[in-house]
């Protein structure tokens, strides 16, 4: 399943190959969180890493969230 | 605070100076939980980050675990 609305948050879990797996995409995707300066909350259990994704100053999910979601899913998406 | 026994985990939660800072200390920890196969869950909010420390074979906390969170401590402490 892709991204789901939770409690005002946009949220999805990835699944890859193993734990460094995760790692990797955890650092792709913080990459480009700092790049565009909006960090989802990231959480990793083995091969799964969940995104979490909210815009605190609106108190809600914006189009920053929806654009930020898009561009986790490239990411995702290019996983080697 | 240091780390907590909460429902058979053992958890820490980890200050850092920003979001950069808090991606490092995941990556410094995920090295080393992958040499050591033995993986804590993670969540990062920003600059925080929390690890979570349990033996799923044990149904529990084991010597593995307060290894692992005495080996966090280390690489917290010489964060950068």
């Amino acid at each position: 399943p892709g991204w789901r609305r939770r409690r005002g948050r946009l949220e999805r879990t990835f699944e890859l190959k193993d734990f460094m797996g995760a790692l990797r995409l955890v650092n792709r995707v913080g990459r480009w969180a700092e790049r565009v300066q909006h960090h989802p909350d990231i959480s990793i259990q083995w091969n799964r890493v969940t995104f979490s994704l909210t815009t605190h100053d609106a108190g809600g999910i914006t189009e920053k969230d929806l654009e930020l979601a898009r561009q986790i899913d490239r990411l995702a998406a290019r996983r080697d």
